[in-house]
């Protein structure tokens, strides 16, 4: 065994789905502590353990509102990206204090998990889960 | 690629399921800081990006007593609705400091994730997870 | 439909898994704020909603001793039980600052989330994730 | 039923599977609180319950070099062990304030959660979700 070895991921197994869907989006206007670490965020943690490039692409929801996007990003072969939806500006930003929604598709497998850190009050509160695999 | 374009999400896939539980409901009596956005709440996240608006039914399940509901909300095609339990109040509201879960079932797929804001003490918590997809 | 039918989620499908693990256990040892709201505590919420009682059996697993158990509770049939951990007593007591993990069995379909509050510190923090289905 | 006695499980069911991929990773550099209870920290709780030691193997993907490890650990049978990924040091200790990604595999079913305390501020914040199972 040994995942790092890049032919052996390859032959074995596929490490994830092409799509992932998370309900959960809002990004708080406020923060408090050191920037940009305590800065509120929303993350979509990427891991493309596979042999080739990632090129993916993001579609935000919101309650009012046609769909945004596509917001893309590349995750290279065998890397992460912990990508802030706070940081998307093309096709444009997404607004703060909204509720969204996101699904992102990869044209390789990826694994995808969310985080969210709020610095709204003096202390920082973090939640995560799995992002849901579709089809 | 582009999920933002209705068509394409018609024709390749359904995303998520019909039907979800979440077994953790509670609903603190007390908050800290500005409301709403500081409210201790409970947040069904559902995304519909499917192209049929999606009628969806809500059971409450209690420690003692016989479930509650349905309760009813609409999530229109290519939406995402936050729904907050504390808000429901048909056919009654849900009891504070009272142990629940719940049952939501779509007529279409969907994707739910489920978000607690606690704020009974001075810094808010946050806690969530992916729904657990039935059926 | 109306999920608080019994007749209907009868007929219609099997609301969760007999068997889930939850790998994270850990009790504290000390707390802050009111008891027994703001105390020190890991739960599995269990949701039975379907028309037959659950009999739950919990064994817990630790790292340098054989596992304790079998726990036992009964969910009735169209209820939830928010189990706390600390408070199981039979045949044992579960020891406090000590790593541990569960798995739990039911002779109908259930489904299973896990909590931890931690109020070690003088706020409380939150955690949740479903368990994982086994089987 | 009795999942305490080793025989049971082994006829019954598999729990688990032999591949987790979890692609949120990031140890804070700084802490607040009495150590070691208190160090921020990431950590794969795992969850061996069938009859025959676990191998592990840890593989860790970064945004910009190649994975390192595989880091090794064993789980015996019908145990668990909460894995803190600030304590790996061989092949190399896992940089601090770096994101980074796991892939963890077993030579048998095993599962696996994934938790992060971090204590940066005054209060801890803590989150938690299984990780995502793989093939």
């Amino acid at each position: 065994m040994d995942l790092t070895n890049p032919r052996r991921i390859t032959r074995r197994f596929a490490v994830g789905c092409r799509v992932w869907a998370i309900p959960e989006g809002y990004i708080p206007g406020a923060s408090h502590g050191p920037e940009p670490a305590m800065t509120s965020h929303e993350t979509a943690c990427i891991l493309n353990a596979g042999p080739q490039d990632a090129h993916v692409e993001i579609a935000v929801f919101f309650k009012d509102r046609d769909p945004a996007g596509p917001y893309r990003a590349t995750v290279p072969a065998r890397r992460t990206l912990h990508l802030r939806f706070n940081e998307l500006a093309e096709p444009e930003p997404i607004p703060r204090d909204t509720d969204y929604a996101t699904l992102i598709e990869s044209d390789v497998p990826i694994v995808v998990q969310h985080t969210r850190l709020d610095s709204r009050q003096a202390e920082n509160a973090l939640m995560t889960t799995m992002a849901h695999p579709v089809g």
